[in-house]
């Protein structure tokens, strides 16, 4: 049986297990929030962050001769093995919790604290000596500790979903080289348009991407700014005036992260309008990721009864009952986590506006929130470049058939016969089943060689100078 | 120039328009509400509900003794007034106002008490004879007048709705039937599945509304629960014990409606449960509908590039550049009506949670919401019926090719030779472009006999005797 | 090392771990959908519903003559392993996949062979004596086994979870008799208005919850019709006119649910509204809930500097730097689930949208979204009853002294002195700070006794009968 | 009874009213689009904004040899007469339409080439003088005029929105000057915090408004890209080689704003990516305007059982039942327009996701949706800032007592005697009732001196250096 040991509160004494780095609050976090089933360990970046937080700290009161240099040392030291990947265990509370992070910072004063305790001689829980609030919390409050540490951990979950956007950007770019002269039936509206080819369509894809990028650049930018130093409600109470300065100074020297400092911590301590935005982005992501799998959905449809312009990378057999049907999982799997993001945005923006007076107390959720959405695009856009667009291979003779068979070749005719005719012609076409050109031919309207060049198919892919007779 | 006249509430004098229903209230929350710029006016149907509430209350109050028989025939010719169809010019407000309805409760307590005073001898504003609110508001609170009349004008909206629904679904049933020996491929994730009819696809159309129908009448039956007799917080301050009930009486003999009087009135007072859950049905029957629509725009893409398997009705040249270029421009607006109506549940949503202790103030923005889904989904399911559904045409022969060519077909081939036979074949065909049928009589796995009967696309639409070798 | 098995299917050979009873298409499923990193195990609910369906189809084929009754008894051998809940780590296939569930159902018909396999005495992986596909999978496709899996999995959640609300329901309701006779004001808009008892907001907030499992219940119907015997696309192809039937008798007996066969399978399988309802349904519970904690979190507020009329019971210290605050933590956490609920609603309105022709690709996104909110739903009810309002005790002098000192209680004095001088009172109490009471007195509107009876704050929660003057 | 003239189309004669600048494919939308019941006309930003993609199109065609100079000439006084505010009555097409906004473009191409007929001395509808499609529309698709004016309009209106913005952050800069002085309570998840002014609460909301004005210029950026010159799917197809590049010179011209042509016309014509951001930036200032006026409900509630720190202008009498009541009628409305805007926010982001392959024909209920919310907004923040904030009084008693009976302030004694300590004393004041101050003296923690100075609330509204004993 473990051995337990006691410690109290303001509440009363509860009982911890004897080797748990963590103490009472976290042990009451515990029992009160069975929530999500998810512990705060479930998302390292944070408990880093937090990391980074403490030692912060510790260095700024120390520096401004608040702290023993010993505390100091203790703390740091209990941090760095923190961030060397150790104790992450003992981080147990729910993700989801109430009391805006109070639970998460609470484990964290208390994990230090007691790691802290043993480099210096000390029992587990023998506060008299470190103590999780009065040294470990010295100069916090959860409403700076816990935003401060999500925003850290954001920035480099951001910078990994980036990367795998870049990644499935250039799997796109690359296709898009690959497929530049593949000439294909553009459509709108699902109806047939005018030419185009393969090539434009992917490369179109590549910089949807790449515009998102610069999208979750911008909101990663916001989150730079901390409010380290506003204590309870953005006033400062019981922090050096020198704090909040020092503060972040040092957490840009530790993380190497452009943090800074909030210039209204009262604003930015209330203020959540960091995440929504960066939420919105993720979102728009999301959606136009949503919107290209929808279409490598459609242009590979088939393989006999649909568009079958381009060819998925057969991933798994892909029906229990019907024998060699191929389904283009990795696009729908994709859309489901699409799906997945907007959902969560919802939630922040929920989350969001429900923030009170000096604080938004649902800080946790939207932090979850924000952190599965980056998760799963992240491996969303890992699984699509590699499992299905690298592979995509493209269906030439059945693309250049359909343009060829195509009425709306009858579009470059408006310069020189007028809309008018050029849809007579179409309508013919449509009633008898003949071709653009035959019917031109026949109605005399234009001579075979303007018409040879004029619906040439490789010069109706960009603007070309139209002499009009 | 308007003459005015002056009329004073518990904040001062304000001037009127002389010639106006409406009084100083009114007057006062058109300054206010300068908000979505559509007045109430734009929805008459809750207009009159309020006169009916208005005028069960007069009745009500005076078979309690509490009102002056004269006076009680006087708003009641008022109210009769405005349910022919007068004085609805003099309903003013902002659809979209503070105060949970409060000016729309006193703009219609004024019109009624104005016009009430001339069927009376005196002339507009001459409070001292009837009074907007000691008489004409007798008994009655905002709180339980506002959402009483919403719920009567809803059920009314509600009705239309089913109807246009109703024919919609009456429009693909017939279309299902017209269709039903229509050989066409099924398709699932967009890849050829198996056969079935293109009847079948109508009538499941059919059937999904239906249910949507279903679930509408469903929702209705919850908003016939009303809280008149609520009074301000559900208490029922200031009404006879009797009122409750009295009044529900009159306001189901006057609509003709099964309204009920709400158990709890206190909940009643602040629950808007109804109106989310009639908001999540309105969105469910978007949701579907836009779903049919997407299956319309795919099944009718082309006419050469795409599945071409109908055509829907032209209604418009569909493009300014391509000619000829017919577009599914009824399901398109189908499908932005359908995200309109996500659009506004979300806003039902979030007014619905901002409810607070013993009212929800949040109301006008619901009934707005709601007023507008219902209006738009109407007019979509009508649209869609007359100018697209009845309209298709089957394009037969092209449906049968694909059937006959495709792959699938392999499907119905598992109990006889097995899944992995089968798979084997699938991919042959794929590989060599050939077909099932000859592929498998080269194979030898089956005789001509056999396979005649089994690969008969008219066999493959319905569950069959099976006889297993 | 582990010891491999090479299992092959349409794609080509793969390695499977020896002593695995999944197979090689979960082994690519394994490898494809790397994305929410929650295995299908975590809702055994899911596993357990699977294993009822493999049976009940096993059953059905040889009761029909198309499975030997040695397989059949191997098979169902196998399901009951699972439904005593062995081999649930065999189920690990992500729960966000493509392909319509296809994994989900592989996993299953893969781990339920081999261990079938075993009990006739045969190696894992040796199919030819019985095979996944032709004998676990016989007369099924995914897109009945999986829709009719999930069905029944979610039949048992939304069970628990009406049992959790149930046990909410009757915390408030218990709350709303032990606070009967406390008189309190009611509030609309957060304005002081008339009084009530602290009973009757408790009792309506048991009501809310009351007719909110009556939706559940509602929703729960619906679910219960299953598409077995649908095959592919609802045609039935391969099955036996008698199938869909028997299998769906077969799952009643084994589950002792009322699960009824839909009568249009075809639209059975592509429709996914009852998806759509019950998460509308769920929502529709989470903001009223949301609303709920608000109001707690409101009567809660201060100790000093806020409303005070209730204490929730102290779960943890509230802060880590302002000592004694204690904070809502519960309410909070329980705010912070129904964001969540309201974002997988989202979720699942979009995914339902998706859907394209006979089937609707996303489902698993659905069920993972509807299974999360369900879960925390449940845990939410049952931790906001047991640490939050059960624990609950008033503070029955401040509520009275609020009541007592009011302006609102002046809405009485309407039947006896009209709304004017009733407004005129209000207004000059406003300015004095006087009490209503002995305004009226000096204005000499009302006797002592008269004001006696009818400002008695007692009399102010009921309709009363009123002899007006 | 109306003169009518005969126009066709390709589908055919259609009759148009004999003094109608539009023509037949107006006429066929009009009889297609029943749906939201309003006209384009009513958004004349956008109207103005196609009379300058026409104007831009002709002076570029012409420039370029393309149009004679007397058709460019007549086209273009046609579209001054439009930016002068003539003709817009005959934009009558619904702003919800199928087709991408065709009939938009038609409705514009039919009024500017009416109106330029009878400059050229013709009667309308002579088209053999001068054609909508092939001179009005020439070099243009609706597919690239349509987002292209789209764009123009939107820019216009954020403008507006900002400067509205800007305005209410204005109103709340100068009362959070006014309030400078105003000691009260700080509250975190509504528990009383610890002191601050008044002051900072109000400049908190203006940073915060001012840091959503910024975010909307960052979104107003993206909208300036523009893809004319993309005609029907980006490539371009029958224009000139320079002319994307000179239309977009002229526009610049004529409308003086700074748009640029998107590098990518193929990935511009398709992506709405910068509608999803412009709208989720508008959803981000909804929540946040929302949560302030949550703020400014709660602060101001009472008068007598509530926070009553702030007196909001009383704008109209508040009930119909209780007199004397005054609600916050303007904050509640703001809060209905944010719960419109974030529905608005979920239907945009759900017509973008609908986007297929080249071109996203839900443009025009993103449109739709875009104008309402920022016109909703910017009447809601002027609203906001002058029937509400300029309004505003404290009730700077009511808030300092507040704040020196609260408990609160204990935390300025951690630094002196640990967290432990004050979190006992705090208990004794709850359980006791009296004050912190008087506590401390009694047990002799501090001096007289030292906690005249520690407790002084002055002193607690901003960091402070601390000497530890």
């Amino acid at each position: 049986m473990t051995q337990m040991r006691m410690e109290h509160d303001s509440l009363g004494e509860v009982a911890v297990p004897g080797n748990a780095y963590y103490g009472v609050q976290t042990r009451r976090a515990l029992d009160n929030f069975h929530i999500s089933g998810i512990p705060m360990s479930h998302y390292p970046r944070m408990i880093n962050a937090l990391a980074y937080v403490k030692m912060a700290a510790a260095e700024a009161n120390a520096s401004l001769g608040l702290l023993d240099e010993d505390k100091c040392r203790a703390i740091c030291r209990a941090c760095e093995d923190i961030l060397d990947g150790r104790l992450h265990d003992q981080f147990v509370v729910d993700v989801i919790q109430g009391g805006a992070g109070t639970s998460a910072n609470m484990n964290a004063n208390e994990v230090v604290c007691n790691r802290a305790l043993e480099f210096l001689g000390h029992a587990k829980g023998e506060y008299e000596h470190l103590h999780p609030l009065n040294h470990v919390n010295m100069s916090q409050s959860t409403n700076d500790v816990y935003p401060s540490a999500l925003n850290i951990a954001l920035i480099l979950d951001i910078r990994e979903l980036v990367d795998a956007m870049a990644y499935l950007r250039k799997a796109f770019k690359r296709k898009g080289e690959e497929f530049a002269d593949v000439l294909k039936m553009g459509r709108t509206q699902l109806q047939d348009a005018v030419p185009m080819t393969l090539g434009q369509e992917f490369s179109a894809w590549a910089v949807t991407i790449g515009e998102d990028i610069q999208r979750l650049d911008e909101a990663q930018a916001l989150v730079h700014e901390i409010n380290m130093g506003a204590t309870a409600i953005g006033t400062g109470l019981n922090s050096h005036p020198d704090y909040a300065r020092t503060v972040t100074e040092k957490l840009v020297q530790l993380t190497t992260l452009q943090l800074v400092s909030s210039p209204d911590l009262v604003e930015a301590t209330q203020d959540t309008g960091a995440y929504v935005q960066l939420s919105g982005v993720l979102k728009r992501a999301a959606v136009k990721l949503s919107k290209i799998c929808n279409d490598l959905r459609l242009l590979s449809s088939g393989p006999r009864c649909g568009l079958n312009e381009i060819n998925l990378p057969p991933m798994q057999p892909g029906s229990s009952i019907m024998p060699g049907k191929v389904n283009p999982v990795i696009p729908e799997v994709v859309n489901q986590v699409a799906f997945t993001v907007v959902g969560h945005d919802m939630t922040v923006t929920m989350a969001c506006e429900a923030g009170q007076l000096e604080l938004n107390v649902m800080e946790p959720v939207i932090g979850y929130s924000l952190f599965q959405s980056m998760n799963m695009l992240r491996r969303a856009c890992l699984t699509l470049a590699d499992k299905c667009v690298l592979g995509i291979t493209a269906n030439r003779e059945r693309c250049r058939e359909l343009v060829e068979h195509s009425i709306g070749l009858v579009t470059a005719l408006n310069p020189y016969i007028g809309y008018e005719k050029a849809a007579e012609i179409a309508k013919e076409a449509m009633k008898t089943g003949g071709s653009v050109y035959g019917i031109v031919l026949e109605k005399g309207y234009l001579s075979r060689e303007e018409l040879d060049d004029i619906l040439k198919p490789e010069n109706m892919v960009k603007p070309r100078y139209v002499h009009r007779p």
